[in-house]
């Protein structure tokens, strides 16, 4: 039943209603930000700097509107858009949501959206400030996370030296493969949680990011948003370097055995696939010892090394080289998303 | 001629490229933004806030691709953006461009585009810090705003007493009315420059807000995007306050008279019209007398004063009230923009 229309004061009222406990939550902080007014005033902390990024996410390019709960679209436009912030090592503090809506979603659909945003929120103590709202056939959202991080010290994709070595958190493809499950509608629905989660509900790795730029660990670090790839040659552009990584060395997807039969091959999803917002950083040898094999739970896998040579090279157990084509997700490619 | 597809790293790379100009016109100020990483880094002046704001716009919505020249929406995107900076007497920093566009859109439309961009962001010293860009059919575009106002003197929307005077500057409708000429493809091309600039090409009123702040005159103050009858009481919600307003002291668009025969009637565009972007805001009497009747050329008119009383009243040259009903721009109200 289509809902009853309502006008951009109430639907702006409701986000902000929504939005109020969630800055209870987070106590003090809360302070520091006022929402409501032509636009959100934020005081920066002293000795920090502000840390910008923005993200969209759209129905029919990013998600579908049939397939993926309001809940999680609620939850992923903010979490993938933190994950820039984890990249650099900073601290989340607030964000703006655009957010542009068919009449018919502005009752139960939105409510069910903000609740997966709140959560989000909550979870990684990142605050609605403000944003911007507007009718429109299909489902736009663009989020711009605000974060801070101690002046100087942001973590860049620039600093990879050679001989450094290369690491990922987590295990690549995992996002990939839910996102193949769904699109063939295979994902049955006492599976759907474990297989798709990380598709759903990504969660952008903040601490890890943090804990490496107090240890003053790594050269370089980026998260991993369009597949290692398409990433990887980002950041040794970035940083004027090259790099090998052992193909036995990246930590997979496990796919379940029925899967693999149906042409899922564990390797292209972890070297292709894109949504895992895990980090990919380089180390230089001496400090390597350092890292955990694990960090709260996560894997932290050394995948390669960094190199003199601009080239990317992928290296299989034989020892043998093949070049490293990016094959993750590019929107102006001719593959789709969906 | 469809121009060759790109990919997004060579699309990023142009949109970068094109404000590098402009990065360095506003010379000193550039060192504290970095561009090109995860995220962008921002350095917050000491003793200031921080203020946050974005915003849509969207083909079909906010413009339509066969009507509106790629140079004119690069401006107006940024500048309709800025104006919420100025309505709190805020100075604007820097930018981020969420861009989704058509394949067919990455060539010399984007190129137009870019120019139109660049030159809001040097007019108004406001550099573009990031963004993020993928394929769309329709032409998406949500900006965010950085600005920066000295800690605790934003001009709020809220601070409107009973008594104070009401004030707008410039004239009002005239966004409106170019808007509705383009609507009836009305506009001959010699005179298309005068009636439409504003509707192309809106100035935000950031020296008169940063005026007002250091004179300390203003109690309250916001900018009108949606019309007056829509932003008033907007004002006067925050405030909880009501208002009346004197008709004939409103500033109106000059409408030549052969168009008078269309029916356009000034008062409606004046009252309904949206995208003027002048600024509204309360004096209290005993400071109106420090406004000047211009203010660098545009003109700046009493129009109204603040009640107790809740209701919003327009009243005629015989004295008699009626009642200030809100007929601006609503996105999710039955009528559309186009």
């Amino acid at each position: 039943m289509p809902r009853k229309p309502q006008d951009e004061n109430s639907i702006l009222a409701k986000i902000a209603d929504r939005s109020r406990s969630s800055r209870k939550l987070s106590g003090t902080r809360s302070a520091s930000i006022a929402i409501g007014d032509d636009a959100a005033l934020f005081r920066p902390a002293l000795g920090c700097e502000t840390i910008l990024t923005c993200d969209w996410f759209l129905e029919g390019t990013h998600f579908l509107r049939h397939i993926h709960p309001p809940d999680a679209i609620g939850w992923k436009c903010l979490a993938r858009a933190i994950s820039d912030i984890a990249a650099m090592g900073g601290e989340p503090r607030c964000f703006l949501l655009s957010l542009a809506l068919p009449e018919t979603h502005t009752g139960r659909w939105l409510d069910l959206f903000l609740g997966g945003l709140r959560r989000a929120s909550h979870k990684f103590h990142c605050l609605l400030a403000g944003g911007d709202t507007t009718r429109q056939r299909k489902i736009l959202i663009s989020v711009t996370v605000v974060g801070e991080v101690r002046t100087g010290r942001a973590a860049m994709r620039s600093g990879a030296r050679p001989g450094d070595i290369l690491f990922v958190s987590g295990r690549l493809g995992e996002a990939e493969l839910g996102l193949r499950l769904l699109r063939r509608g295979k994902v049955a629905s006492k599976n759907r949680l474990s297989l798709t989660r990380k598709h759903f509900y990504p969660e952008p790795r903040l601490a890890l990011g943090q804990w490496m730029l107090k240890k003053g660990i790594a050269t370089a670090m980026m998260d991993l948003s369009d597949g290692l790839s398409t990433d990887l040659p980002r950041l040794c552009a970035a940083s004027s370097v090259g790099a090998t990584v052992e193909l036995d060395k990246i930590p997979q997807v496990h796919i379940p055995q029925r899967l693999l039969k149906d042409g899922l091959r564990p390797l292209q999803l972890a070297l292709n696939g894109g949504d895992d917002y895990e980090l990919l950083f380089s180390v230089p040898p001496a400090k390597a010892r350092l890292l955990p094999d694990r960090f709260r739970g996560v894997a932290l896998s050394a995948i390669g090394q960094i190199t003199r040579a601009r080239g990317l090279f992928l290296i299989d157990k034989r020892g043998i080289a093949v070049d490293l084509a990016a094959r993750g997700w590019d929107p102006f490619a001719k593959r789709q998303k969906w």
